[in-house]
């Protein structure tokens, strides 16, 4: 294995994990807030001497850059980042545990938005915005953000690997010829969205720094209010924006793409969006009707369920009611919802729409051979054959999925919360949710566990916004086997 | 499709079934219990009257049958199996709903166990007696009893297709070169196994039609216990005797056969039979160790932990203790049991060990493969190579268990329950183990569930048992196509 190029890619994003702090430090010193100032510059200061380490050891010309190095860079770069990430709470006293601040910015990262805090509201506003803004980077990817930003040699092999290993979905299309111009091309629509969501919060009359956090958490379809309440305390208006921009947020970016060049029939007609937005409206109308009772009139069932759907299906997690109250049968969409996830290539998580879409036709496929098998039928996607390894993944993916989510829960269980609880503490954080039911649902948090189980939850986060490879990878024999 | 065969099929099942109630007619007789006597004979007459229908509708020379006619067969003879065999409940009153009468049936031809009925000691015996015994011709099929009683002339190819379609397990191995053999040496085992079981009872103590009864739902791995209580009346003895023997029927008769012609190492050394063993053992030790401060002594807490362990891991469901009341750590690692289930070619249900088994290797080899794409490698079962398709049916399978599931436990949670039921319930019934936790825990029973509820338990419990696709390719459009 090429530990040297990984070095380098590590050091290159503890660098820019240390610029992107540079916003929350002039929040806090906007606020005189001297001791969360200091905190930020101690961070800084040691991701950046971590960084010339790193950059040093990772001094080479040895370009070898395979699969194993980019799965192998993103799950430690990913770990590396949260521990760094999570440090200014922890000196600055605000979140005094380790394992407690270390839950919450893995939870933003990987865009959960599941917290610890029992009062979101003592936080000071220049960790509010750093929290938030783990959302907007995680969302994307900061490896992403890494190949879009630095202009790379023509014997910089490692795009598509690093592409690969860290965005969300069975299989991860170019947009562009070039990788890098493809990771620009994403961020700049990502950009341009997140920015319209945060003028839209503004004209609603949202304070700036709500709107800018709101947006960052909306973008990265994150989930981390801040207020106690997540966003009960706005207007419909204000809410509604919210229920728009997570949906369109939960889209694959490569529809976004296509639009920018004019190809809408492509663009509309794709499956695994016709499945998405249909799931959706599918689910706002059956827990609209089932929850009119509740709320009196058609209208307002509407309006929460529309944004409650929109929240779950594309992980965010923000909430406007508690639907922990909810009668059992919203309750169990809902559950559905939180495994089925948002689209590959968004921001969203969960198992994504297109894998659930790949077991559906592999399942007909499976079908049809076995009632006639000597016809050879191939799984087509969007109109096009799909090679068997993208299949195969999947398989594999929904296999260690199971397995993984199955011994989390057992583990968590040994705390003594319900099985309602725990099985919905993985499920939100397996599929980077957030809220769960009962002791974790939406007006509750994570402070209950304890440290063991914040740990296995942390990995769960983890392995859920990462898609489990990376993680596995760096549990693996074969990775470390230095013979090979 | 070869349509007469089916009928020619399904024929000889009502036949069979017919003569299999005789032995409820005469614990009838014996009773003086004339209305029960009638309601039996009146259904023996209705077998009769449409077996000898389909069988002259069944008369042909055409003798082609393929995979697709073994999926119709077996998939529509439980259907019909289950029609009937409910029928003297309806008849006699003791069960007066119809629906009521089928998911009891059902549930006892699935080996589920799961129960409608308040009050089980108020049924009569001759009743008592056909719903265990439904247990034991469902534990190990009806058409792989057909296939081991009736002679097969050449031309008969269906064995294979049906003992495919009947059997449970990834993959179906011949023990013997003729099927008609191998179904008759599966069932002289099962019978000797049974009779063991029985003797072991008697021995104990346990009256004669409670052994018969209890050995038969033993035997199925059903659980349907003749009293309110389930097996908590009765001694520790005889609660032992019935822990060993769900253990031995969790096994793969196959490694029966092996024994039988001294192949111990190949027999010892099975991959499935070490996993099954080392999570029931392993589980058991758990468990214990979490409810030892409930029961005051380790060797209380053993025995029960022994016996609920291995009565859900075989998807029995029989119970000694209220194992609802149990810890969150104890009911997680239960719950994960419930999914996991015995080994294949045993009368136990779950996703099987066998199948785990391929999951995990499934896994490893695409780890492996995305990390070394140029190594090409097999998927290996205790020394052999496998077969891609055996792999392909296994996702194909998790992939329709996974969705049926979710739309299941959506559906029937319009009745209001809470999660943790409807979970359980689906849980239980898909998996045919009986038992679930909550409001369908072993101390209650379903009788809550609407009708439209029970329907869908029913389909669980025969998609469950069949192994999904017997039931799906009813339902499939590509089966009634008339122009293939």
């Amino acid at each position: 294995m090429n530990k040297k190029v990984i070095s380098h890619l590590m050091g290159l994003i503890l660098a820019l994990e240390a610029a992107f702090m540079i916003p929350a430090v002039l929040i806090a010193l906007y606020d005189r807030d001297i001791p969360v100032m200091q905190s930020l510059l101690l961070t800084m200061l040691a991701m950046a001497a971590a960084a010339a380490v790193l950059l040093r050891i990772g001094q080479s010309r040895e370009r070898s850059f395979y699969a194993q190095e980019g799965f192998v860079t993103v799950g430690l770069s990913w770990i590396v980042m949260s521990i760094f990430g999570c440090l200014p709470f922890v000196i600055s006293r605000q979140i005094p545990s380790f394992v407690d601040a270390l839950f919450e910015v893995v939870s933003g990262f990987t865009t959960t938005g599941a917290s610890i805090l029992p009062d979101v509201e003592a936080l000071s506003r220049g960790l509010l915005y750093w929290r938030s803004f783990t959302h907007w980077l995680g969302g994307m990817g900061m490896l992403v953000f890494l190949l879009a930003v630095v202009p790379q040699g023509p014997g910089a092999g490692y795009s598509m690997h690093l592409l690969r290993a860290e965005s969300p979905g069975p299989s991860v299309g170019k947009l562009t010829p070039k990788l890098g111009q493809t990771a620009k091309t994403l961020y700049l629509i990502y950009i341009a969205l997140t920015i319209a969501c945060c003028l839209f919060l503004l004209g609603g009359g949202m304070p700036l720094f709500d709107s800018v956090c709101t947006a960052l958490g909306t973008a990265g379809t994150g989930g981390f209010g801040i207020k106690g309440d997540s966003l009960a305390g706005y207007s419909p208006y204000l809410q509604n924006v919210v229920t728009v921009f997570m949906a369109l947020f939960g889209v694959n970016f490569s529809i976004y793409y296509l639009l920018l060049i004019r190809e809408f029939r492509v663009a509309l007609l794709d499956e695994e969006l016709r499945l998405y937005a249909g799931l959706m409206i599918g689910s706002i109308v059956l827990i609209a009707w089932n929850i009119t009772p509740l709320f009196g009139s058609v209208r307002t069932a509407l309006h929460h369920s529309a944004f409650q759907v929109s929240s779950i299906m594309t992980t965010s997690g923000f909430s406007t009611v508690d639907f922990n109250l909810w009668p059992p049968f919203s309750k169990a969409i809902m559950l559905g919802l939180m495994f089925i996830g948002a689209s590959a290539g968004s921001t969203g998580g969960g198992i994504k729409c297109s894998r659930i879409l790949l077991l559906i036709k592999e399942l007909r496929r499976n079908m049809q051979q076995a009632l006639h098998p000597r016809a050879v039928r191939l799984v087509r996607m969007n109109d096009r054959g799909l090679d068997e390894q993208v299949i195969q993944n999947v398989n594999a993916y929904m296999a260690a999925y199971l397995l993984l989510f199955g011994a989390s829960f057992i583990l968590i269980s040994l705390d003594e919360f319900s099985l309602e609880t725990n099985f919905s503490a993985v499920a939100a954080c397996f599929n980077n949710i957030g809220p769960g039911f009962d002791a974790v649902g939406p007006m509750v948090n994570f402070s209950g566990y304890s440290a063991v189980s914040k740990l296995i939850l942390i990995a769960d986060m983890l392995l859920g916004r990462l898609e489990i490879f990376p993680i596995l990878t760096l549990f693996s024999r074969y990775t470390w086997d230095r013979s090979k």
